[in-house]
Order: C-alpha cells, then sequence, then structure tokens
C-alpha cells in the first residue's frame, strides 16, 4: 500500500501512520518529497488492506499495490486453468462455442435450436430456466420446467448444458441439472449468490456486470473460488458507456488483460454485448482472434417469437457460416474448435 | 411504439409489421418518408411491448413511446407520495435527515453514534447488519445481532431505523426489526429480493444502482410496487463515470427527473456517492437545494477505526453544523427539516 | 513518482530504473515486498514526469504522486482567486450570475433578452457570436455583426459580455470585443486555442470538456496561466455519462473537488448541463448551495424559435423568480448575489 | 422526426405543431395512443431539423429518424469507398497497416523505425511532427523540421507517410508534406479545423473522439466531405468508460457498426487504444477479424526512451512477428495485407 500524505500533513500525522502500521506488524517506508510525503506499507497484505486509511488525518490518497483477490490471480497461480464442463475442456487450446436459445420457452423451440448448434458444431448448449428481466412484466422463464427440457436435450444431442441461476434458493435447483451455471452480468455483485454456487460440485460462468471493472469482476470470482470451487470461467459480455448504438459495448481489450492477470479461461458473449443480430459474427471472430477461450452465442428458429432478446438472435443457418468462419480464425492463431 | 423501417424494407416488411400488430389488436399508422417509412403502433401497451419488433426484418429499431413501469409514474398516480416510516415522514414538505454508521460494528459506536445523531436533529438512524463488500475478505456485517443492537438503539434514542438487506433468504429477518429496509445499489436489479421487499409490511428504500439509468430504477422500484408494498423512497447514490477524484458522480439531476417520472419520494446519498468527508457537506446541500426529499449521511464517532467506508463517514460534530446548514438551505425553499 | 515493479522484475530491472532515477538526479526508495518491489522517486517534477516509466523493463505501472499542473493548483497559490469581468468579480464572497441567450440571433433577439436578465440582477451578459455545431448543417453564428451587436448591448444595459471563441485566427477578434472570453467544452483540449486565449489581454471563462476529467480540465488551465493569462475561470457544465434522461450529467461534485485543488474560481452551466429548461432551476440551486461562485444561464425571449438550444432556454420572467431564489440560497450560506 | 407529446398536452399544443409543421411545407401525422399523442413529420429533413420541438409547449421529445449526415451515410452511396493514398489504397480487399513511431524526434530513430516497418510489410509510415499533449509541460513536436524528416525518410523508403495537424492555421503546411493529413482524438469536434482539410487536396483520417458518439464521428466526417475533400477514412481508436486498466476501451463493434452506417473506410488504432505495449497484438488481430480496413500501430525501436507514449509502442521485432499474424487472420477473411 502507497499512502500519499496530503500537502498540509504536519509530522504528526505521518508518525501517527507510521505507528498504526507498527501495530499491525507492518514496515513503513517514508519518503519526503518536496510537496508531498509517501509513505510505502510493506507487510501482511490483508491486515494493511483492512484499515481504512483515506480517513486518517492528513492522508490525501491510499493507493494498493496489489489487488485484492489472491486465489484467482496469476501470483498464486501461473499457468492457464482448464474447466471440464461435463466432458468439454473449456481453455487451454481449444476454442469452445456454447450456442442455443436464451430462454427455453418450450420443448420444440429448444430441440430444434439443440439440433441445430449440434449439426453446426457447437459442444455445449445454452438455454435458461430463469431469466432476469428488468421490466416485472416481462418473460421469467419456465422455471424447473425449463431445466428438464434442457436435461433431456442433454440426453438427445449429447451436448452438455448452461444454464442461469438469479436466486440463492435455486442454486442446487439450477446445480442439480446443469453442467455449467451461470451467474448473468446484474448478479456479478450479488454476494451471497456467489457464495452459494462457490459450494456447489458444478462449474460456473461468471459474466461480466456490464458496469464492473475488470477488477471487481475477478473480486467476483474469488467470492466462488474462495468457498471451494475452482472450476470459475470468465465470460466478457459488454459494458455500458455513452455509445448508442450497441446495447453495450464489447470490451475486447478485457480478453488480454483479464487472461494477463488471472489464470481463469475467459469467454465472450457477442450477443448480449451487441444486443444486434448484425453484430454477432463479427464480434465473434474477434474475440477468438483476441484471445478468447470460447463464445457463447444466441440461436434462436424464429427470432421473431422469441420471448427474450429476440434481436440478437442468430438464425441456425448463420449459425452453421459462423462456425466456419470461427474455425478459420482458430487456425489462423494456432487453436481448434 | 414507433417503428422505424430500415431504408431497404420492402413493402412485404412494412405489410408483416402492420399485420402482427393487428393481429395484437393494435393500430398501426404508417408514415412513408422519402428515406424510411415509419410506423406509429397504438393499442395496449403490453402487448406491443411483448413482441421483439427489432428481430423482425426490415425494422432498424423500435423506440417505445411510453415507459414500461406504470404504478410508480406520475401517468397512474399525480400527487406526491409520502411514505411512513415509523412515525416520520418522508416526502411532502419535510427534508427527513437519516443518519449513523455504515455498518454496525458494536454496541458503543452505534450508540455513541445513535447519540450524536439525535441530539444534532436526524429523525431516521442507520446502521446495517448486513453488507454487500466487494472483496470476500472484507468485514461482513454482525447479522442479527446488528439488528437486535438497532432495535435497542430506536428504544433508548426513539429513533426508527433503517437497514439493508442483501439476501432474500433475510428479508423476513430484517422486516422483522427494521422500521425501513434499504436495498443497495449492487441489489437494484437483485429481482427475487425486489419481490421479496415487495412483499414485506415495511416500506423500502431503493437505492438506484450505481450504472443504472432512471428508468431502470423506477423498473426496480415497479418490482417492489407490483408485489403489493407502495411504500417505496427512492435514494440516488452516485453513478459510475469515467471521473476517479470521486468514487462515484452525485447524479444531482435525477432528483428533478425522478421526481418528474414519478411520484414517489426522491432522497440523496451525499456519504457513498463521493466517497469523501469533505465532499459531504456541499452535497448536501446542493440535494436539497435541487429539492430532495431528504438525505441519509454516514456518521462515526472514529472513522480512522470503522470497519467499512471509514473514509467517508463524518464526525458527530461536523454532522451538528451541517444540520443547521440543511436546515437553512431547506427553508430558503420553504421546507423544514 | 512511485514505480509498482512486476511480479516477474528481475533484480536487474529494479536496478535499472534505480540508475535512469540517478541519472536524472533523483533518489530513488526502494520497498521489496512478498510479491512486489515499489520504487518510490523523489526528486525534480518535471524530469520523472518526462520518462516514460511503463515503457521500461518490469514495470507494472507508474502512479503519479503529484499533479502534472502547478501554477493553477492551491499547492502554488494557497487562498481563493478572484477574476475582474469588466468591474464585475468572480470568486470571493460574490454568486456572479451570467444570462443571456445561448447565440445572437438578431438586434431584437439580444436586446429583449439583455433587458430582461439585467433587470432580473444578472451582472454579465451571455451570447455567442461563433457557435460550434455538431453537424455541419446547423446555424453557426452571426460572427464579427454578433460581436458588434453584444458590444451595443454593453452599453446600453452597462453589462460586460462574454462570448466564445471556436478558432484560434478569431481570438483577437473576439478578445477586442468581449469581457470575458470563454472557451467552450468540445474546445476544452484545443491546444493551440488555449495558447491564444492565454495571450490575450482577457479573462478567459474554461469550459470543462463534456468528457475530461478534473485533472484534464486543470492542465487546460494550466495551459492559459503559463501563457500569462491568470484570470481563468473555470465552469462545469456536464460530463457525459450512460444516462440519457439528461443532456449531460452535472458533476456537481466537481465544484467542491475543483476548488479544493485550484485557487481559481468555479462556476456552473446549469442549461447545457441538463438540457432541458425544467432542471434549470435545480441545478441552478444546487450549484450555489454546493458552493459554486457563479453561474451561466440561457435565457431567451422566445425558445420555440431559437436557431440554438432553445429546448433548454428558460423565459425572462422565470429567470427572474429563479434570481429571487438563487439570492435565498446565497444568503442561506452566507454569500450575495 | 417523431414528435412525442407530454401526458398533459393540451389539444392546442398538438395543433401548435402540426400548424408549424405545415408552416414549413411538412406533413403531420397524428397518432393518439390512451397517454400520449405522437406525431409523425415527414418532409425535408433539414427543414423539420431546424425547428427546436423540444422548446415548445406541450412536447415531451423529439426523436429524429434520419441521421443529421448525409453524404457520408449509405443512404447516399451504397458501395464501399476505396481512398488512395500515395497510390496505396485504404478500403476495399486490402488490409492497410500504417505504422512508425507516435513523434518524430530525430532523422535516426524516425530513419531507423521506418526501415523496419518497411522490411516487416507496412505500406504506409506514421509519424508525428504536431502532438497535442495534455499537459503543456510535455513535448510538442519538432514542428516543420519533423515533416522534413518524414518526407525524406518517403523518399529513402518508399513509404507514403500519415501526420497529424492540430491547428488549423498549419492545415496547409501539412498537407503539403502529408499524404494522409491526420485528425487526432481530440480534435474531432475541432469544427474550425475540419473545415480547413475539407479544403485540402490530401486524404483525410479521422479518428473518433475518445468521447464522441459513432454518429457524432459521422458528423464530423460530414464537415470534411461538405467542404469537398471526400477522400476521409475513418479510425476507431477507444473511448472513455470507467474502465481504468486500459487507457481507453477499444470500442470494436464501432468497426460493422460505423460500416453498416458509411461508405467509408474504417481502421482501428491497437496502440492508443489500450495504451500498452502487449495489447497491440490482441487488439491488432481482433480489429482485422471484425472486419476492420487497416491498422495504425506505433512502432519505436527504443520505446524507453520515446518523448511520446513510449509505454504503448512495439519494437520492430514484435511488429514483424505480428505483422505475420495479421496476415494470416487476413487470409482467414478472405482478404490480403
Amino acid at each position: 500500500m502507497i499512502i500519499v500524505m496530503a500537502s498540509d500533513a504536519t509530522d504528526g500525522d505521518v508518525e501517527h501512520v507510521v505507528d498504526r502500521l507498527s501495530d499491525i506488524g507492518a514496515e513503513a517506508h517514508v519518503s519526503k518529497g518536496q510537496l508531498r510525503t509517501v509513505i510505502g506499507a510493506v507487510g501482511d497484505r490483508a491486515a494493511i488492506l483492512r484499515l481504512p486509511w483515506e480517513a486518517f488525518s492528513g492522508v490525501e490518497r491510499a493507493v494498493p499495490v496489489l489487488k485484492p483477490y489472491k486465489f484467482v490471480s496469476r501470483d498464486h497461480h501461473a499457468t492457464d486453468t482448464v474447466v471440464d464442463v461435463g466432458g468439454v475442456p473449456v481453455g487451454g487450446n481449444t476454442v469452445t462455442v456454447m450456442a442455443g436459445p436464451c430462454a427455453v420457452e418450450s420443448r420444440d423451440q429448444l430441440f430444434s435450436a439443440a439440433a441445430a448448434v449440434k449439426e453446426a458444431g457447437a459442444t455445449i448448449l445454452r438455454g435458461d430456466a430463469f431469466k432476469p428481466r428488468t421490466s416485472p412484466y416481462s418473460f421469467q422463464g419456465l422455471g424447473e420446467e425449463g431445466l428438464e427440457l434442457l436435461a433431456e436435450a442433454r440426453e438427445e444431442f449429447e451436448l452438455p448444458f448452461i444454464a442461469e441461476v438469479v436466486d440463492p434458493r435455486d442454486t442446487e435447483l439450477v446445480s442439480s441439472y446443469a453442467d455449467l451455471i451461470r451467474v448473468g452480468t446484474r448478479n456479478m455483485a450479488n454476494f451471497p449468490l456467489l457464495a452459494e454456487v462457490g459450494r456447489q460440485p458444478k462449474p460456473v460462468l461468471l459474466k461480466r456486470g456490464f458496469t464492473a471493472t475488470i477488477d471487481e469482476w475477478l473480486n467476483a470470482a474469488e467470492y466462488i473460488y474462495k468457498e471451494g470451487n475452482h472450476a470459475v470461467i470468465l465470460c466478457e459480455r459488454g459494458i455500458r458507456t455513452f455509445e448508442s448504438q450497441t446495447r453495450n459495448t464489447l470490451d475486447i481489450s478485457a480478453v488480454p488483460v483479464a487472461k494477463g492477470l488471472s489464470h481463469l479461461p475467459v469467454i465472450i458473449d457477442p450477443s448480449h454485448s451487441g444486443g444486434r443480430r448484425r453484430l454477432v459474427a463479427p464480434l465473434s471472430l474477434a474475440g477468438v482472434a483476441a484471445g478468447a477461450d470460447g463464445l457463447i452465442i444466441d440461436v434462436h428458429s424464429s427470432p421473431e417469437t422469441a420471448l427474450v432478446d429476440g434481436a440478437q438472435a442468430i438464425l441456425p443457418g448463420d449459425f452453421s457460416t459462423l462456425m466456419k468462419q470461427i474455425g478459420g480464425i482458430a487456425s489462423a492463431i494456432g487453436r481448434a474448435i
């Protein structure tokens, strides 16, 4: 921790900070410049982070040197983690494509999409039974019935599936069906939910909050990890910016940045970031080229009738074409789908 | 709903939209310009909103004319709502000040702050027993023990109190103790939690998500309202922007904007928006001048030892001075504290 | 400057940084923690800032301790600066109100607004002859003819006036007429223009770029100051955020933050930040309550016919009412208009 | 234009809008819903856009259907424009790579970088003689001497070059030397400068303002285009967001969005968006995969000694490796470098 003293800090203020550091067993390295005194604190990270340094008299600001997360950082684990999702690896040399409808609406809708994505080469099926919706008047998902349909589709098409959980009380239910539990963007900072999925025996896909910094996202992963669940996949899905021609702005740089800071696999969601069908292909290809370990794509056989997010779902035929392009980009960078 | 067709939309595309509108009993008003055709849809709002118009062939974008929320809007209820919090009114001609420590840490800490804020003129006590923290290694609150201390302080100082709930499973517990339930900024879009607090017999203070638009905030209020709980207070507490000298940017305009769109009372949180002690006074005064119905302020007798957010807590003496200034601004605009 | 080394930095990397600091006459204070080494650099600020530390091998990041601006900072000049605008003070105990039409459109339009704002108590007239417009097809101002009308109005109503300059080639022209030169939000980082206004004998109002940090804004003020013009007034006018119900988000915290960092006066523009007429009054009052040294307000006798920004102009009658409210808030905090 | 009336608009308000539309020769299509009346205005776009509809009594908001730019839009010109830069095409099937130092510092520095980028396959040389810098104390460029060195390098290495102009008064000078004039991100809304470059006989690369919407960027291109210069290349270079691990957030979606709205070529700048050397490769590959028509990359033989932006410059050896990867991605999508 670097503690920058204000220009009007007294010697007593500096001493007080040094004393408190000493109380907690940390060393204080004091540098006096012409206009500011700076104190470098070296010692037990957790103990130093715990004190509210900016509340101390004469302190202008405190700049942490280390990140608050530990287990998910590269400092802790240098090599890339590969997560196993019902037999399908995420991370490593493969680019894994998860695809299917945003929400499970009916057996027909789900099975027609599942057949199409399987045929085109996707290896994990997506489809949600619980949907968090901005308006209370929108379709909220089929619940357990949806999970049962997904389990049936898994048998039929030999595709493990991913499904979202939105309520800590439903975590065990979703976990008992799904091969991969998704924590959605609105729940990235829902700490009770993170703790619950951290106790499940299934891997977790953690979407970045659309307004979360990369550090906050990794802190959220730490919540899951520290409960004992080490099978965490990160998913970048666009952040909120001032640009309004896209639903969100896909933060493509987050792929290399998160992979630099953490050993966890990182995938991208080209469907929800752009929010428009015609952006799905360019964003998918960009994601793979930037080094993403996978993609999660909305595919719907009849977007016009979709109950959720129809505007961004692509048709099975377009998905099939896209899979070929994804394969081309993957091999250009020495990876396979 | 206004449906703007793309420049290359065919007559068939236009017809198809008109037919679907007719299917759901809505009228279509078609205006053909030189470069674009625009279709105005008039009829049952919910039915029109339900269809994913942007997924239709030839549609460039769909612009809703009406807001998706209904009960919390001024269209539904023209006069200002006044919410009763354990006998204290929020809304109307009064500027209500809620104050106390961010988190309950101990009986002494709570009681010393409570005595001070009571003495200075606050009418509602704040103090949390459950805290949502970005890092899993930070203090998470005292839980039920904290609620018991708050209840004791209520008796001792005759101050109703507000406390946060962060988990739907704790909602009844918090509701059984508190006079006003708070939904924090990170949980504004935690829909299961909103539904739970919507079923409680206590009023709810709904903080704006630090990355939520005003419309999303009012949608969240609608979630609570439609479950039957009409005693909702809105709280602006700063939004995330690119500026980093403040923790968040207090959106002072949100006060008149939200009060224009909704009949619910709106207060501001000057402590968490700025994140710095010396911003609390100017932001408090600005909030009252802009028309806020109240303030919620962190006060701590010893910020240096605070387990949560010490950097923004003000001392009892400064709070007392601030209360006098707040009173001055309130009377300048014809209100009272 | 604090230089944080990467976890995989070698001893050679650390030594290399220390050597380069020594080369430029600076001291290096090295703190070795368990996971990171941190180097505090103490010495000539400008020399240290000049080197691209983040380009050095093994450096993770470089955190400046001091701000890059000097003359405009409180470190340089502790007491508040008061700027004289044609005899009217800006800064100090007065709250100065500048008002008038956004753009000068005609003699009648200008004079009718000038008469009204004078009558209501404004002490500086606003009105632009050059307008920067997003679309090349919008009205761009009357040019010198507009300046002449402003000069006439100054005589008639005994009001010094403020006018915008958008092109370095017009700086002398504007300066020769106006009492206060305005640099608009889009030109805050137009460095040749800043240098030009820095050489004029007239005070300058520097609007914050709607996407500029407070530090960038003060750097821009430094450009003007260091050319010799010390009569600089800062103007907060809203920043770009994700919220779309207001044109920009007035950053009310910027008032106390900028006044803490700099000795220059700070005013706010409630008209352009909100972009809506009904927000002008609450934002004006909030600005004064937060400690702003003045306001600049669009007033137009016939907003419907305004060639620029009619939606945010208030009518003379409303301005007159607002001036009374401003006076009330000002006296509540011990200031006068 | 869609004009949405407020819920409390009177019949007179509606009539007044309809009358004004009729005055300017436009048709009004009135749709009365249960809660709002909506007026669709059809007619001459420019005439309709000119009136400040939101200033009219009873108008809640006015939603434009058409974009304010015309010549740069796909509506005006359906096929892709290819811009000739000193014999090198930008747009069409080629992915054009521009590379070199951020600023020209000396003959040696420029020539060593130029030799390297030529060797690796770049076809346009970058290097600036005028630099806009946030701080007045930073290096501002060599001026005309820098342009002369660039012209020499052009002869020596047979590479046309691109250089920035920051002052309208230098436009002819820069234009007389450079093959491609660059308007930097801070000057995207410097309208006098846009008008000047619009009158030059050289093509223009227009960087997106780091806080500009895509529409504002296209409006800026329109400023250039309408002065007669049709050789405009758009360059996405990152936008300002809340994420601070990157200098700016590369808006990768802007590539397909801008190419959908406009016929102009779009390239990306992977160096200035990320601001970090190790992000240059992944962002370059992502840009090409997303459909960008080219890249502009900072290459410096000794980043540690760079006077500008050393942290993001890559070494010649890394550039050479990157060019091979770019070639691989380009051929995967059927393009060539």
